[in-house]
């Protein structure tokens, strides 16, 4: 086992989550037992910080620091959408160079992947000994090889939670009540609303993601008929869905389309989506009472609402990162790996398996192209861990 | 004292809060100890279900089910917008006669107060004896005479916890972010955004509510030197801000305007005031990145997120409403008076001090126009309990 004397850079890219930083301080705690190791940095905004040579020195924090750090939603040192690429990667290596950094850790989605693989190769391209680990979180829960994603558990949690209350209000104030649920590609995390129905009749009653083609008329339709039967209608809808060209239906709408760097289009942080499908449902059904939610960022950083099953393994992915980074000469990607009910392992693959593209739904968590699959609910349930009781009156009518 | 052998009547009006079903439950638990009370019926649907005749025995349900409907959020026996007139109160009275009630609680806001003055006065015109209790509930903490309302506490928990997390996603993504928040007339749950403020750089950094005029151009003024001094800016807004007219942002923007039965247009429900809002500041700043959440349904009906306080006293209004109905011949509302830090008390007054006008937040609880008072904080602090730990790395910037 070759040993590497020099510095741990880490870095946190993409969208934060309710336990990133369980994923950051776990690599600072573990990579404190290894002598080899001279110092422990953070880049602040991801790849960025490297550029600008833009470090925190995390090596002497306080344990009592970091696990307040570890319980605080959000990306501590900051997060990026930037993308590298050679001439971006070439500036990282001066700065990394410059301060000696011999072990890269970013703590990042599939654009995260993407990353750490480009930065790998170009490192290769130079002869630059670099060490890169790819610490896997994403509340989209959409990074191949991975059974699920640290982060996706809590925004699970918090999705099903604002579901649950949703759901007893609009049953109080009957009407249609749709909640906007962010995922771009995958719908695992708008599925997840699926949590918090007890009975048949309770919402939601429908579930539209983006692995399905969005028709509006059947939408119409099927809004319609779970009104006409219960009086009401509650609908989980993900920010991503597509028509039958697969165009997002809420590019459709924005008069000023506006990118981020990844040439995504931004469909968070709008009401807009929201706002098309009340005014359709009013428009063409005739009721009156349709109201939307865009539930937004609270759904990644709403404080008080973790799972205790996703913080562990957010952490427990930050040791595995630093365990392998350590044992010698390795790149690669930190995986999740469901082995039982419920038991998961951790492995070491290589970044190309995770970075670049990224993962949908499959066809036996759907029972129809607006509701999933028992097979779902029982992958998702352990995920986001137990939730709170709440319940109905149990009472007879008086005649 | 005289005592009255009848049924009471249960009736939730309004918006639903996280802790309306604890003044419900113990409104159930303490009348089932006066052996004068022949049922506990409960209508569905508010002064709907009354006219109708919808009832439900609430006499026999167990304590278990009570207790869970009481941790559960949202009006168990379901809401109505309906304000009764003359004619409908008659026709409230024929039900009432038929069912021989002769105890009436409504739980609710200043609307639910009217409709108790209504009906009272209606009940003695027509010569019905009729004991009116009025229970206080309103997430808006509009109610006159009371120092704070039942729901209040874990909404401001809420919007507290949910500004905890965004200000830390701004700070690791900066841009300029906007909460919406609900409050139509009265700014005390958007101002509550306060609590989430640890330092000087954390956001909220400005807060708008509907007491002070919105002037656009402070606004954008003032975001920009937010964005200039910390690199981000976070901003709550309430939903019923209003111009220099005294008319509402969002109406102004509304194609269509939509009414509620009380005549008030519809401001929560559609993201287009943040939309607006957001709109604005791009085009006049030059800023990229502003995102928008308008935070809707789950600031009254989220699953797990209450104030410990809050749920206590709504609990205790219940009683307090029986104790009172139960010792003579009386109509009125239940108030909560402040009486030290932190120490409350309970009095009955008459139905027509709470009941048709408002409350707003008083000039002692704002600094300027954009940011409220330390009497504010100090204010609510007891009211929304305590609130989860979370910080910042306590790190040097490596040189």
């Amino acid at each position: 086992m070759s040993k590497l004397r020099a510095k741990a850079l880490i870095a946190q890219g993409g969208g934060p989550t309710a336990v990133i930083n369980q994923s950051l301080v776990s690599i600072i705690i573990e990579l404190k037992k290894y002598p080899e190791i001279e110092k422990i940095y953070g880049s602040r905004h991801g790849v960025s910080g490297i550029k600008k040579e833009d470090f925190l020195d995390l090596t002497d924090v306080s344990l009592e620091n970091l696990e307040l750090v570890a319980n605080t939603p959000s990306s501590a040192l900051g997060s990026t959408r930037d993308k590298p690429d050679s001439t971006y990667c070439a500036q990282m290596f001066v700065a990394m160079q410059k301060y000696n950094i011999g072990y890269f850790f970013l703590i990042g989605g599939n654009d995260g992947a993407s990353v750490c693989d480009i930065v790998n190769q170009e490192a290769k391209k130079v002869g630059y000994e670099l060490r890169v680990i790819h610490v896997p979180k994403t509340i989209d829960n959409d990074l191949l090889v991975n059974d699920h994603t640290p982060g996706f558990g809590s925004a699970a949690k918090f999705v099903a939670q604002a579901f649950m209350g949703v759901n007893f209000d609009n049953a109080s104030l009957p009407g249609v009540y749709i909640g906007v649920v962010m995922g771009r590609h995958a719908g695992f995390l708008t599925a997840s609303s699926i949590l918090a129905k007890q009975t048949e009749s309770d919402g939601p009653h429908l579930i539209y993601t983006p692995e399905k083609v969005f028709n509006v008329h059947h939408f119409v339709r099927d809004v319609k008929e779970i009104y006409e039967k219960y009086g009401r209608c509650v609908v989980a809808v993900s920010e991503g869905i597509v028509n039958e060209e697969g165009v997002p239906i809420a590019t459709k709408l924005a008069k000023q389309v506006e990118h981020d760097a990844h040439g995504n289009v931004q469909l968070s942080g709008t009401g807009i989506l929201g706002d098309l499908l009340a005014d359709t449902v009013k428009s063409l059904t005739g009721i009156s009472r349709v109201r939307v939610d865009t539930f937004g960022y609270l759904q990644r950083s709403f404080v008080g609402c973790v799972s205790e099953v996703d913080a562990k393994e957010a952490r427990e992915v930050g040791y595995q990162a630093v365990k392998y980074a350590l044992s010698g000469d390795v790149d690669g990607s930190v995986v999740i790996k469901r082995t039982g009910d419920y038991e998961i392992n951790y492995e070491l693959v290589d970044l190309s398996q995770v970075a670049h593209k990224t993962k949908s739904m499959p066809e036996e968590f759907f029972i129809s192209d607006s509701m999933v699959s028992e097979a779902f609910i029982n992958y998702v349930k352990p995920l986001a861990g137990e939730l709170p009781r709440v319940g109905k009156l149990e009472v007879i009518k008086v005649k």
